[in-house]
Formats: C-alpha cells, sequence, structure tokens
C-alpha cells in the first residue's frame, strides 16, 4: 500500500461557478482510465479542494474475488487508411482507442481491420466509449459515419500502449464532525473525456466538501472517496469495508449530476428504510425538495452496487440527475459540458447539501424525563397562565410539537416519524428540537437505527 | 401519606337519571382545584357510590419531574369598581377568580388592573376559566363584555387565598374480578363549576361502577381512579406505576361524555394496537355501535398522556363524546348542564359498558388438543349422523365456528382476530366459546396481548 | 402396527387416458369406508401404480384425542316394503346403506321406520351417502321421491354388517430426490361409489407420481399418501407427524380434481404465507396457470385441517377443481364418472406438476462471494467488451439478471421474490440460476424458508 497526503494548502472556493468551469475544463482532457497517470493525475489536481489522501494497490493483488489488473499506459494510437488518411487518432479524442487497448503495430486490410472497429450504427456522428479491461483486445473508436466511408485497402492500425506492474490508485478524505459515526460521498474517476458520465460527480462532491466545511457543526463525520469504478470500490472496501461496516450511517455515491432532468434521481440503498432513504422520501413529500425515487436495483447503476453487496449491505444510495441509458450521450462522444451543463451542477449540490443537512436531524432522540410528561413550566417551555381562550395559535402549536417529541423520543421513532405524525417537515421542528435538546429534557441517541429494545428501567428505581 | 376508606354502607343506583341529576346539582357549585377542600369534599361525595379509598400525597413531595404544590384554599373574591359596583364575585361563580390566585388587597387604576383580567373577545357573554397552579399569580375572570365596560376609576381586588402544606388528594377503588389482570378506569376531578368537562367522567364513572358490580362474572379486576388532572395522574403513577405495568390490560380515560354528539370518540393507547384498542375497532367495524376513531395524540387530551409516557407506554385510550375544543364553551362557564345533558350520560355509560364485555372475551385462548383435531362426537360438540344434505345450516355454521376457533386458538391468534376471520363480531362467537370452554377444549389465556412465541412439544411427548 | 410393500413389479402409464377410465371403472363399485375390506382392497389396486407400503392401526388404538373405530364389515342390506317390493338394495348401490350402519333385522312399521331413512328433499331423485362412524345407528338412503311413495304397512329392514377388531389402514410411498427434504401429496379414500369426491384425488396422484418419477432430476424427496379423510390422516400424523415437522418442506392435499370448474383451486396452508403459498401465488401472478386461490379456512375441507392443525400447523395447501358444497353431486348418487370426467383430472395433473416443479427453484439460494460483486467476466458470465451501444438488449438482460440473482441470493430472499423484483416468472430465471449454479457462484440452500437471520462474517475473515 502506498499513501501521501498533500502538503499545499487547501483551497476553498470563492465562485462556485467559476470553480466549476475552470476545473472541468482543466480535467476533461486527461485520458483517465481504472488504472495509470490520467487517474493520478486527476486525482492530484482534485486533491487541491478536497484533501484527498491518496492510495494505492498494487497490480495482482487480489481483492475479494477480483484482481486488480496491471497499469495501463498509452502515448499514442492512430489508425492510417491506404489512402494516407487517419480516420482515428488518440491525439484528438482520448475516446478513439479501446480504453485499455493493447499495443498494435500493423498492416491489415479493411476486412481484417473492422472487428477491432467500435462505432454506433444509431448515432452516427459519436464516437463511443469502450474498454476492454480485463481480456486483452485492441481496437479503434470512431463515428459510424467514418466507418461506413472507409475505402478498401492496406491499414495502419497503432497503438502505443503498455500494461506495467504498477498500482490503482483511489483519493480518500474526512471531514471530522461532532461524532465518529460517518457519511459517506463517493464518486468515481476513470472515464477519459466524458463529462456527465465521469466529471459530474468529482465537481459537484468538490462543491459539497467546500460547503460541509463550512457549516457550524456536524453531527457526523463525512467521508469522501474518488476511485475507478467497480475494481476501485472494490479495492476500497476490501481495506476499508471493515471500517465502514463500523462506522458508516450513510452514503451517496453521486453520478451523472448534470443534464437536463429537473430533479434529482434517489436511488434507494439495498436496506430500501434506512433512514437515509426515509430522509429522501421525507424531504420529497414534506419538504420543498422533490426527488424521483427509485427501488434498488442491483442490476445496472455505479458503485452502490458494491457498497450494497450482500456481505456489506451498507446503506448507501445513489444519487443523480441525468442518468445512464437515458440520455443519448452515455457513453460516447455527445457527453460534454454542454450537455452537462455547470448550472445543474451547483443546482445538484444544493439538493444533496439538504439532503445531509435534513439526515443530521433526522435519528433518534430520548426523553430525559420518561416517567409522565416532563414539567415544562419549570423550564420555561410552558406558558405560566393556563387559558384556553388566551393563548395563541402558535403557542398551541409549539406547546403540542414539544409534548409530541418527547413523547415519542424513546429510541423507536425517528424524528422523521415524529414529524410525520405532526404532518410536517422535520426541518420545521428543527427549533423546537434544540431548545429542548438546550434545556435538558431530550438528548440526541448515537444510532440512525433504532436499538432492537427500548426499554426503560422500573419508574421507581430512579 | 394519608388514606382512608368510607365505611359507610355503599349505596346502589336505583334510577340512573334520578342519580346523575342529584349528583350533579350536588357536585357542580364545589370549588374545585388540583389540591384543597373542594377535591376532598367532592371525592368524598363520590365515595358514597363508588367506595374510594381516598388518598394524599404531601405538598412538596417530588413526583417524578414535578413538585406537589402547596394546598390552595380561598374563602372570597371580589372586584369592586369604583362605582361600587362588583365586576367579578367568587360568590356568584367560583369561575371568578383565578384558580390558584395568591392572595390580593390592593387598590389601583383600570390600567394597572387590566393585566390581572381574563376574558374571552370571542364569547363575550362567557366567564372563562383560567388557572396558573405553578406561577404566583393573581387575577379574576369575567365576561368581554363586562371588560369592556369596566370605567375609569379605582378598583379594590380582594382575593382572600391562601396556600397552605396540606396535601394532593385521589380516590381509587378496585372491584375484583377472577384475576388479579386489571382494566382500569380513569377520570379527573380539578376543575370547578364546569360540567362536560368536570363532572361527566366521574359521573359516567359512578354508573359502571354499578353496572359492573351486578355483572355475574368479571374476568379482570376492575380498578376506577379519580384525581386531579395532570398532577394528579402523575402522582398516582408514582405510587401505583409499577403496579400498573405489571397488572395493566388495558384502561380508559373518561371524559368530557356528554354533549350533543351522537357517537362515543376513541383516541387509541400509544401503542395503537393494544388489544382494548382493536376491541373499540372490532366494535366499530363489526358490532352495533360506531365510534370515532383518532390516532394516539400526545400533544393534547387528558390523562392518557401521563399513562401513555414513554417510560409506562400503558394500554390506555381514551373515550369522550364532545371533546375539549370542539365546543364553544370549554373552559368557560358556557359548559352547563343543559349544554351537557343528563342522557347523553347513560349512553356514554352503555357503550363503554359493551367495550368493557367486548373486551372481557376479546383475548387468547389454547385449544387443549392441538394435535389433529378434537374428537367433537364424544363430547357432544358434532351431530352424531354425517350428512351434508340433512344438517341445517345452523348446525353447519356452529360446527363451522368451533373448527374455527379451534383451529386458530394457540395463543397468537386474539378471539377477535378469529372472529373477524368468520366476519362476524366476537359477541356471536360467545355461545360456542363458552361451550368449548364448558367442555374442556378450550381455555382462556390470561394474557391480553400473544406471548413472543407460541410452541407446542413434540406429538409424541403428550 | 401391519405393513406391506408390494412385492410386484411398479406399472407405468402409456395412456393416461386409458389409465384413468380402466381404473376409474374397477375402483369405482367397491364399497369404502374408513375402514374395512373395500378400503383395502382400493388401496391394494392402486398400489399397482403407485407402489404403495400399506399399513394399518389396530381398533382401538388412541390416536391423538381419537380412537380407531372397530372395522366395519357388510355383506347385504335390504329395506322390502309391505308390498314385497325392495326400496332400498345394497346390491343395486352401496350408498343404499348408512355407512357403518350397525346389523339389524327388524319387521317396523312405517312410522317406526321413519328416523331411520336418509333422502334429500331438494334433490328427489338422488340417494345421499350418510355415515354414522362413531355413534352406532343403522339406516337406509334412498332417493326422496321413493321415500314419499312408500306405503304404510309392514317393513322389513335387514342389514348384515359386524364390527370387528381389524385396523383401520392408509398406503404410503416415497418418490426419493436429491435431498431428504419432503414434499407431501395426500389424498384420501374411504367413500363408496363417488366419483369427483373420492377417485378424481387418488387418480390424479397416480398420474403425479407416474409423471414425477419420470423427471430427470428432484431436488425433493416426493412422499404419497392414501388414507381415510379425518381419522386416517390424525393416525398417520400420529405415527409419522414428528418426521413431517422435521421433513416437510411443503404440501398438498388433493381432493375434488373433476367437474367442469376452468381453474384449479388452491387453499392456502394455515400459515398462507408459506413457500407453496406463494408459489401458486406467484404462478397465478406471473405464470402461465390462474388459480383461484383462498385463504386457509378449519372449518371445512380435507386432510388439511389435521395437516394444518395447530400443533402440527404443516406448510400444506389443498388443491382442487370443483368443490364440495358447490356442485349438487356433493356427498350423493349424482357425484358419477359423466359429472367428473377424464379430461379434467388429466388437467389438474398437468398444472399441479407445474406447481411442482416451479416449487422445486422457488428457495433460497446463496452467493457465494458476497463482498462486492463476483467477478463475472473472468468465468465467461459477461461479455469481454464493455460498450453500451454495442451489447444486444438480450444480454444486458441476461448480465441484469446475473446481478440481480446473485445481489439478492443472500439466505432471505426466495428465489420467487427476485424473479417478482425483476416483474417476470421465476421460470424465466431457470436458465440463469442453473448457469450461475454450475459456475460455483450460486449454491442452493437447503431451506425453503428463510433462517431466522443471515449474516455473513467480517469480509476479511475469508
Amino acid at each position: 500500500m502506498t499513501g501521501h497526503s498533500t502538503d499545499r494548502e487547501q483551497r476553498r472556493i470563492t465562485d462556485e461557478e467559476a470553480f466549476l468551469e475552470e476545473r472541468f475544463d482543466e480535467l476533461f482532457p486527461i485520458c483517465r482510465s481504472i488504472t495509470g497517470p490520467g487517474l493520478r493525475e486527476s486525482l492530484d489536481r482534485l486533491s487541491e479542494w478536497i484533501p484527498l489522501e491518496i492510495e494505492g494497490v498494487s497490480s495482482g493483488t487480489e481483492v475479494f474475488d477480483w484482481t486488480v489488473p496491471q497499469e495501463w499506459r498509452i502515448d499514442e494510437a492512430k489508425l492510417v487508411g491506404p489512402d494516407g488518411e487517419v480516420y482515428a487518432d488518440f491525439d484528438e479524442t482520448n475516446l478513439a482507442v479501446l480504453n485499455y487497448s493493447k499495443p498494435i503495430d500493423r498492416r491489415l486490410s479493411l476486412d481484417e481491420l473492422r472487428p477491432h472497429l467500435y462505432s454506433l450504427p444509431d448515432l452516427p456522428e459519436a464516437t463511443p466509449y469502450v474498454t476492454s479491461y480485463y481480456e486483452r483486445n485492441w481496437g479503434f473508436c470512431l463515428p459510424h459515419e467514418t466507418v461506413e466511408s472507409l475505402p478498401e485497402g492496406e491499414y495502419h492500425a497503432y497503438v502505443d500502449s503498455e500494461f506495467v506492474d504498477g498500482e490503482l490508485n483511489y483519493g480518500h478524505a474526512v471531514l471530522p464532525g461532532e461524532s465518529d459515526q460517518e457519511v459517506l460521498l463517493s464518486s468515481y474517476l476513470c472515464h477519459p473525456s466524458l463529462a456527465n458520465n465521469e466529471l459530474s460527480g468529482p465537481l459537484v462532491m468538490a462543491l459539497l466538501y467546500d460547503r460541509l466545511a463550512a457549516w457550524d457543526e456536524r453531527r457526523f463525520s463525512y467521508r469522501f472517496v474518488l476511485c475507478p469504478e467497480t475494481i476501485g470500490s472494490i479495492s476500497y472496501l476490501s481495506r476499508y469495508g471493515d471500517h465502514l461496516t463500523d462506522a458508516l450511517r450513510g452514503g451517496l455515491v453521486l453520478t451523472c449530476l448534470g443534464g437536463p432532468e429537473p430533479r434529482l434521481r434517489y436511488k434507494k440503498s439495498r436496506r430500501e428504510t434506512a433512514l437515509l432513504d426515509s430522509t429522501v422520501e421525507h424531504l420529497d413529500e414534506y419538504g420543498d425538495a422533490s426527488f424521483e425515487i427509485h427501488p434498488f436495483d442491483p442490476s445496472s447503476g455505479s458503485d452502490e452496487r458494491q457498497y450494497c453487496s450482500p456481505g456489506f449491505d451498507l446503506p448507501v444510495g445513489q444519487m443523480a440527475r441525468t442518468v445512464y441509458r437515458e440520455y443519448e450521450g452515455y457513453h460516447n462522444s455527445l457527453d460534454t459540458k454542454a450537455f452537462m451543463g455547470i448550472d445543474p451542477l451547483v443546482e445538484s449540490a444544493d439538493r444533496i447539501e439538504r439532503v445531509l443537512r435534513t439526515f443530521e436531524v433526522a435519528g433518534y432522540y430520548e426523553n430525559q424525563y420518561p416517567y409522565g410528561e416532563p414539567m415544562l413550566g419549570k423550564r420555561d417551555l410552558y406558558p405560566d397562565v393556563s387559558s384556553y381562550g388566551e393563548w395563541a395559535d402558535s403557542t398551541s402549536e409549539f406547546v403540542g410539537q414539544e409534548l409530541s417529541i418527547l413523547n415519542y423520543s424513546d429510541g423507536t421513532h425517528s424524528m422523521l416519524e415524529i414529524a410525520e405524525r405532526n404532518d410536517r417537515s422535520v426541518r420545521e421542528l428543527v427549533p423546537v428540537i434544540e431548545l429542548l435538546r438546550k434545556k435538558g429534557v431530550l438528548e440526541r441517541l448515537p444510532e440512525t437505527e433504532p436499538p432492537s429494545t427500548a426499554e426503560y428501567g422500573s419508574p421507581t428505581d430512579e
């Protein structure tokens, strides 16, 4: 294992839109894959904004059922036609070469070449993004209209790549909170020049790091993870899975957070009733944010498939906007900054921040005086004079909320449920919760799930 | 602790309506509060009909998070105007003085007086009922139209009250049944001259005591409690909470049982699925009594808030008719006998008695021959000759009910559920249940909730 | 206990319809009852096709709450009128005598006779089937139109029967499978000449034995039981109840499987959510077979009432078509081969076979690589080149099904549930399941119900 923490001073964001534009333009041209120099360079640049500790897992390491592959390095790739025309050129777009292509330097006929050409008949102007990580192949990706126009004759296929024993890298950082219990934000770095389905996640993550660092208080510690998809999160779990099993209270995989869809799209964790799942549902029903909510589905998606594999079953959902398989630019050269947009990323960060703020108060509390109602009057939590006709509606409502919160705060009802019993958003209860905590009659419980049995001792033992 | 049991002979009710009229007229004028002579006198009079043991909790005693206040005694209260007119007079109505007002004998201007006057702008002819138990205040309650007509000048505010170290009193009685397991009926005494929201509960309780005492058999023991609201039930729980936790199988707080509403209004216990909650729902759906059923709500109500505080969480619901906050006479001088009515009290007693009778059979039973069906024929529970064409419909139905009761009586299905599987009221099954019990094939289980696991030993161990 | 296994060679069915016709005609005339020679002869003939081991339980044996009655043997029964006319004759139909009638040889008037005559006023041409097993009676069954035409005068009632200490018989056979876990198929033999409500069950059972014996593999062992109804299954349970409690994973009582109803009628087991119950519901919703599904009902039915008595509570449902109490021939001479039909029996066998085949795959499996996704590529379970645009829909679908099955196969989700999450029949998943099993990434779990907690060890313990 190798690891290093950047010693450069952490940079803060002053203008979110300018930040996004600049980082995007800096990161987009880099040729990333699941390993290699492009991945390392991308992690390095992002660590200016998120203090990532960057670690490596050596090639050949067994990570659960998988083996970390050799590093792929590429310098050049070119397909030259019989007419001297360059039909695919890595220097023009890094999508032009099959990602993880083995080196090749061969002259061959068009018929011999065809099995090594990838194109999209339904999108004839787009260059597809194609990979072959675990089976040694070579190939070029090019627009279908180009493929159709290729002349007969001898081609020169040239890929200057190599496979070396190196490492697979990922980066992570923890923003500490009052508790060691953690919330995970995870996204991936591994696609070359793609926008929505590559850079939207890390860029929104950088905004969120910046914002959460500025919160007055954080109930939870927040863990930020950037890794290549699938093999990266599996590698991460092979090192930190035990820790996450102990510490994790909720998490979000961030993917495809740009694009034209107006709402965020939440895919539930495998548990489907984890507190974070309930928090998003609660905000959708009672809050001012609407979400498109989907059940967990292991058959497609991103790294939540690994976090939610049955051996881990972590409470990690996925937050997206315009997702894989629902826009034509998915995994091809149409996935550009113009398609992704900058504004949607800011808006995605806004909504995810709201989910996290709500999650901070959504859990379990304990009334410190569970036998009979606590005496509210002596703590200035109740009007001195009790007169039904004289109380303002707001007084009645406030006292009612106090009594409701206190009665149900027995460690088995989440604050979300208490809010829902009162037919309102948990965010509206925050002032009451805070007052009751300040007066010492209510305490927050560490867990986000109810303990198996909530039980009080004998009342006369007090 | 002080306690005494009345040694007078217990009186029985011969004419329910006359009883209610007479008791009402006797109790209404007494100036009750949460402590003091008026409360004791009221308990004493009611103990002629319910053999209440009256106990006291000394002033200053800590009861959970509360402290029993000093006793309040009052002789006179009068507000005299600059014109010599008496604008508020305790002798005319005990509502005229702020309940728990401290003594005062002061001359002051109208402006100085105003903060001590309570009235209802929306009900200008009504005198409100206002209290200040735990913060020393003084004041007068009077119709808003009077407040508006007060002339400028010097007033004489005079309250002849005192606070003394004494006790808070409540009364309770147990009507024994076959089992030590208890059903609680609880109501409050603490408001001065109010009808529906004070006397309706104790008066219906007296009817119920009289009726239940006349039942042929009682499965449960019935506990009757009369106490001042909130501080009284908290005091009661501080003494008897452990006992109730062990013994209580169900309970009802009786409040506001008069007034014009045609149906009883049931507020579920905090558990919401306690057998008593299910019993009321069952009667509403399958019986001849319709109820307006509400979820538990700790933000308002009566002493069920204390019985259902999370440390106790007792299976106690609330039975009412025309409730607090839903009639304009709530907590003011419009809450009179005329508003409350006498007939509604009798009808409330009828329906509550039906709930209790149903609760007596609603619980869990055990088939004594659980391996295969019991042989009904040898116990004369089955026709000798089995001929599909010859059986009367009633025979088929009776045998079917026997088999259904026996199959499901394994300690995990309540008789309510068994009745509902048969799409009928549990009251219709009573003859079948009684026959099966008499024949020794069915036994009643002591609990009203299913044991955690119902399990039979090996069939060949029998 | 006596028992013998037929040593004759087992016969296989070549033409199902011819088989049913011949066996029906052979068995129909035999006078069966819950004991006696007719029952033994019927078991004996069926054991040519199902290798029944036939056992006996001696008269007088206590079986749970019941006692095995003496054997009933009958040679002749005749009711001769004053005019010499024979009004009821056992030789013409064995329904003519009250089943288990005691011997009688008496001359008596019509008025004395009437209490011993059974007929159906609503079906005046039908002879009812009437029994009196446990109370000694005598009597004749005859058409109501005959009863109405009986002349006054002296009748001769003659029944030549006897009760002897003998035994009650049943037969059973086990068709072994990969596992010792069993599926039960149970039907009854005890009615004399009735078709749908007697022979349909054993005949369909014989077809099923023949078909299941020909399956390539059987996950479960299949137990076939033929016994007299009620007392027979209770006797069987008294001997084999412990074994069934351990081994049984599902079962079906077969009854009334002929008649005109187009669909099979499934009555759930008492558990109502046993895997076999869910299997039938799943086939009804996702498969090509529609069922009329009923809740469990202990108040009527067949031997599922005994298998599902609360002490056993075995996962045994009932499969029928045109049932008791829903056709006018129920328990009378109108229940003939013409009514029952031969084709419906074959169709019933088809559908029950489909239920059993589905049940074989419906249960619980375990992903052998639960930490992260298993690496599908190295096992040829995933395309080498990953290109969204290039995968056929069928490839995506197949990979998605692999991932879904693997993610949810943690011992707590049945394959039925996994199929339903994928909105398809479990039968469509069979090729994927088989491939994953062959590749060693998926294993079948022995149980059909989820273990109480499915838990993996620490991922780093692997």
